[in-house]
């Protein structure tokens, strides 16, 4: 059997306490479906909230439904999103991107994970080719899949060059709170603020049993997303449980106690790695997330232990990722464990 | 605010208080994400206890993503789906059956929501024909969005024809438990026995917070369902409380229980307002819904305490859906409401 | 061997002389692909003759790509598509509109081919809500699958109800010739003049190789248009022989007189086969067909020597098609024929 | 005006006269529509002729076409095409060939436009996990698009690759004319007896006036082709007329004359630029392509008199293509103005 915890994925969590709580709670009565429920309204007042008045949200199940719809609104067949090659939605969403909005992704090698304005410029030649799809919307992920954090400077650098393109500034925010954490910035200051456009706020990684929302910051036109919601298979019946979730995450800070908690032990795994001179930090730890060189020989023992995946066979690049609910103790006691098994 | 009972739909329930237990028992420890894990393992389990040993079940989030990645399993894109024009999949999925398979619906009229063989053979003329999609797939609903259940002897002479001709027999099973219970017969004996290729298997209506099965019964190539379902955004990724709620639901009777309750009190429902003389039932009672014209006048007195929906304008005739915690108190309380209102 | 000449359909015909006239002056020299040549502008500049300087016409191969992906510039997804049931777009294109543009098709049942405003209205009842497609376009044929042909008021009415309710009208002109010579005015007349925002102008069935036209009455953007005919594969490399066809075929009224041979003919046609009492025609004869009854014993005789479809084998219903090749002897020939077989 | 002759493309030419008599001898009477006539027969007798008895070969409009619809018949939506990032289906194809199969596609860098085995292994990783479009098809192009040709045993490499790891192999071959004379070969050694599976045989660069065959080549079931075709909106109703054109070039040697010519000018031209001491040329010059370095100051002076396209903005990079009908006066007249150019 697989070991309790694990550094494998922040998915491999369960439900923060107090979001169960709130699902128990929303267990009372009957409530229209499909959102017409007070727990759907009050969850899209706090995204007003913490994004502003003019923001419109809507939830969704799951990351690639949300990253997926969400493209899909702001793009037409025809168009292209360009995004780096490690983007989860390049990599991890069963070509769910391609399938359900049609269009290419424009793919760029991004070391870091992070997207650069000056390589996107000589995509844009398509423009106006019919030949070609058409470049519409640039898609950064933030945190990125590699553990890195956009600075607010640079977040607002690709908007600006997006917009001055006509194109669109796309966030993959399944870690957004890692981020905001990371920065020490909130929500909005690290999203609309900086000209994101529309973004996916994930929820499942940051102690939710489920659930992402489509945020748009204005714009651009939002009302068709409730059709393509729907057609897109991600409209929840009983939302009422989606609902009372992200009213629990969004309250009392909890997104943002979670993350930190999160942020902080990945800080201290990796301090506590770098002291190990067989294992060599590949990435920023600036998130969640810690990229290491593990030699292949001690993999096996300390995967038998604490599982976690390999990012690259090639190079026994290691991604060790840090949850809502890790402890100092969880850390310690894997640094520990790595340390006893590359002295053996 | 609305009434906290309801007759509009059984999806306006909340959670049965032993699903949500599951749910909370669930939340010990991590596990691994997508699937591979002890609940998900256990959920399967059972669906095989029911179905029989070499049979392959799914777990998606919701019915659309059941009938549609389902049926996208079985067809290519140039074929057809034949279902009655009251078929959910025609009228109340948004176009996602079109879109995400690429078939044509052939739609036929069927005044009691159950397809016959006979007008199906009409549609056969375009095999072969490389104008026409080619039809490939009978799709029924049971028990029928209209709370009619098919008979054994009617779904077996579906799915012979079905066979005779190279297509396949779909089910879209959202209410097939209250189908099983009203016939009286185990969830096999109306399925896999009966000759039915795939079913999509109903949690949330029956008492889950979400969460519907895609079950194989071994005629075909069930495989390349999970790329299927990731790509159609349908793969939960804390899949564990997923499985465990089905694990509960078909556990001890459960699912039957709570069918069974919905039966009775939509023939308690149908007793009582047959007695009143205004109001004429418009199809059999056989399942849990209960088919009514109700004089338009009385409509808005009886919705401002008890929501329902109105199916047909014209006729104003109302849609009333029992659940599993439908109480004969709640359907007496109503009785006395009409009989109340249309003696006003 | 099939008969040389027939009445199967108005595509069994060549090339008019003057067309291929005129795709053997193209050939000379080098032009630039993909309609960066004179040719393709020359016929373009015919199109705005006859229709207007503000529209846009943009060159396909072929019907179905006309349809489909005009429809597709004018739509999303989540759309809806209104039609007869017996239009085009819904029996005779393989579901390529559905998978092309992801829309639900809502037919209606019109005996005589032509839609009519009243049986539209209840079909908007979807407007605004989730679950459903959304109406979006209007489609109707001129002239249609069944041989009539609407008035000009019929055609504004459905323009006007469209407009009145956010949707656009499309014209499948696969016949557009036949219906403006049937009501003896201009292309424009019977086309943007009533409201029509998207046409279909049909080539091949009047007497070219091959081509159609998508023509945009500038009440919609159809710069996309180019990018989505790429994606479509309608693209053709050296358009130019498809530009002189259309040159050749708008100058010198030919586009009229082929039509109006083809509608005499089936006038002569109909005339003929009134005489005799064994026939019924079904259709008002309007364009250039001739839907008549003719009892099934004499059809393979008269197959034998006219090949013509059978449109209804249960009331061995035939559909005799002219074209604007068909000369008074074939026509006079094969009611000479009728008689004699029928007489035996 | 743009020059007469040009070097832009081989689609700039016109059409041969072979197969323009073809065509003008196939307007006489009536035939049966979308391919129930003779001239499609014949040309289906020859492609078996020419790549064996069991091969079955159906004609659409264009090159795009071919390729897309012969993936799709080999995919499933989740699937993956490996192919060279230099590959048309990935850069000139408007995004058809995710937007129509539904796959996404896999690139690699070959720097001489030909795909190679070992780089291709490391995509494998993807085969069976769930998150990943499932790699299917390997698509390499003869002719490559960069002028160079495979040889017969690294295809057979490729081919042999392939099939090991179940997948097949896709022959684009708009230009597989070109590539057999360039190999000396018949059309059969350089595809079918290679292990290609399914080949897009391109006829509209070598002569025709529009029109490519989809050749499957047994080892999967084509049966479906004509569907995918029809969906695709790629059946031609006057099909006489592009079967004649296959013909006309499938007979005498006409398709392999044609192709000889445009690769000896070829030849001609690039050794006339070798001499050039300013110009270099970049790939090996094996089909009618010429990839040469031009130093931007010359290029407008050229492009005046014989348009060519740059391939390379950033390093002056232009392609020049030879055409069937090219002449040697042509390709010594435009060296002659080279070397004077360059001189000036």
């Amino acid at each position: 059997m697989k070991p309790v915890k694990n550094f494998a994925s922040d998915n491999n969590t369960g439900v923060h306490p107090e979001v169960l709580k709130a699902i128990n709670e929303a267990n009372i009565g009957y409530t229209l479906a499909y959102g017409d429920d007070p727990y759907t309204e009050r969850a899209a007042r706090k995204f007003r909230e913490h994004f502003g008045a003019d923001i419109q949200a809507y939830f969704v199940f799951n990351g690639t439904g949300a990253n997926v719809l969400g493209l899909k609104t702001i793009t037409d067949s025809f168009h292209a999103v360009v995004c780096p090659a490690t983007a989860h939605i390049n990599t991890d969403e069963g070509g769910a991107p391609e399938r359900f909005t049609g269009c290419k992704l424009i793919t760029i090698l991004a070391l870091d994970g992070k997207l650069k304005v000056e390589p996107i410029k000589k995509e844009l030649h398509a423009l106006g080719n019919q030949h070609h799809n058409q470049p519409r919307v640039i898609s950064i992920t933030q945190s990125t899949e590699l553990g890195t954090v956009y600075t607010l400077k640079e977040i607002r650098e690709l908007a600006d060059f997006a917009h001055e393109n006509r194109m669109l500034l796309h966030m993959d925010g399944a870690r957004i709170a890692n981020a905001a954490a990371s920065l020490n910035v909130s929500l909005k200051e690290t999203t609309v603020d900086c000209g994101v456009d529309i973004l996916s706020f994930g929820g499942t990684k940051n102690g939710m049993m489920f659930g992402e929302a489509v945020v748009f910051f204005g714009r651009q036109p939002a009302e068709n997303f409730k059709y393509i919601r729907k057609q897109g298979m991600q409209l929840m019946s009983k939302m009422r449980f989606l609902g009372a979730q992200f009213e629990a995450l969004l309250s009392n800070d909890l997104w943002l106690k979670n993350a930190r908690n999160a942020n902080q032990m990945a800080q201290l795994l990796a301090a506590g790695l770098a002291k190990v001179p067989q294992i060599r930090i590949t990435q920023k730890v600036e998130a969640n997330a810690v990229f290491a060189i593990i030699p292949a020989q001690y993999v096996p023992a300390l995967q038998a232990q604490y599982y976690f995946y390999i990012w690259n066979e090639a190079t026994s690049e290691a991604r060790l990722m840090t949850a809502f609910d890790t402890t100092e103790a969880d850390v310690l006691d894997f640094v520990k464990l790595v340390k006893e098994t590359v002295s053996c």
